[in-house]
């Protein structure tokens, strides 16, 4: 492992604070207790080495050493790799660990972050995209993660890189008052966020932006 | 390295045929030259096993010995583990691959998928919401990852499951005449998808289901 430094923005409008994704990265690096620095980049005029390090304009990327990743998934995959704080070493921990990092992305952000973008839009409830969008969500994404959350503390054993990722895409559900019928998700989450290395990771994240206002 | 055993549905409706996901997996499993077969569980109804297995009851899953995945990212993960010809070795060979199954799943399966959706569904397009969702996949995506495809014949360095995912998003793109404006990305989706082990695994997928008429 090389020096781990984490780049995000210099600043954010207001409404994507305690939602950027560099708060999943700052989240696992507490909860590993592994040393790192932040860098920032401009929000407002990106460049060619942010598009290096980040082909979408996007942040978080961390480098370690010289090795430099992006996507949030990705990066916490890595730092699985270096503690087993957040993720285990046997196969079969490490690939339930692996299957739940996906289902948190690739099943429920992919629902969750255009129907809370649908929210924050203010577009009409009474529509058929609407009612898609919110069936996707809700019928066939939480109904299911309901039941498995009802079974245990963690997704995957004990508490991993996977609730990180789930536990961060079910707050931004729970913004707009998605959780109200889904007590073992709501639980889960508050469990997840409790915990000390989230509100390290959340005050830095809300003080790093208010620092440029 | 156990017996590998795809589980897929048994049958599926037209549209969905060609794109169901056990698709990546199959494609995957030929370019390693994994021995594998193939087995089926019924689409009209789900039970508890299938859930155990797939929490969210769809497909596909892979059981490797005793371990079972789910997620196709998942999956792809752990066959990139078994094959260097899914994945390489080296750290910083395989952080490249991995940033870039992310960013298929994350960043362009997530506005890709939506947008296929609303296609699919028949949604007008002179909606605030259509127009959203066309911006998040042309704008904030495409126009990105056209940049990038323009530069090099696969995401990370040689093929790998980086491409399988990728590529296998941008077939949904095209399918709606999504990648007119992307050259690139285009050529880049016709270059994968002329692999003898994307031709088998779709031939085969069409077959296992054409076997349920």
């Amino acid at each position: 492992m090389g020096d781990l430094v984490l780049t995000t923005f210099n600043w954010v409008p207001e409404m994507p604070r305690g939602f950027v994704r560099d708060l999943r990265v700052r989240w696992a690096l507490e909860e590993a207790g592994l040393p790192y620095r932040v860098a920032s980049v401009p929000f407002d005029k990106r460049n060619a080495d942010h598009f290096a390090h980040q082909p979408f304009g996007q942040v978080p990327w961390l480098t370690d050493g010289d090795i430099s990743i992006f996507e949030s998934g990705a990066i916490l995959l890595h730092l699985g790799e270096l503690s087993e704080l957040l993720m285990p070493r046997d196969p079969r921990g490490r690939s339930r660990v692996q299957e739940w990092i996906f289902a948190a992305l690739n099943s429920l952000e992919m629902a969750a972050l255009p129907w809370g973008l649908f929210q924050f839009l203010g577009f009409p409830k009474d529509t058929p995209e609407w009612k898609f969008m919110d069936g996707f969500l809700n019928d066939s994404r939480l109904q299911r993660l309901e039941s498995v959350l009802a079974k245990g503390e963690w997704l995957a054993g004990e508490f991993s890189i996977a609730d990180i990722l789930m536990a961060d895409v079910l707050r931004l559900v729970d913004r707009f008052d998605g959780l109200t019928n889904y007590p073992a998700c709501r639980t889960y989450m508050e469990r997840a966020t409790q915990r000390p290395a989230f509100r390290k990771a959340l005050a830095d994240q809300m003080a790093h932006f208010a620092a440029a206002d």
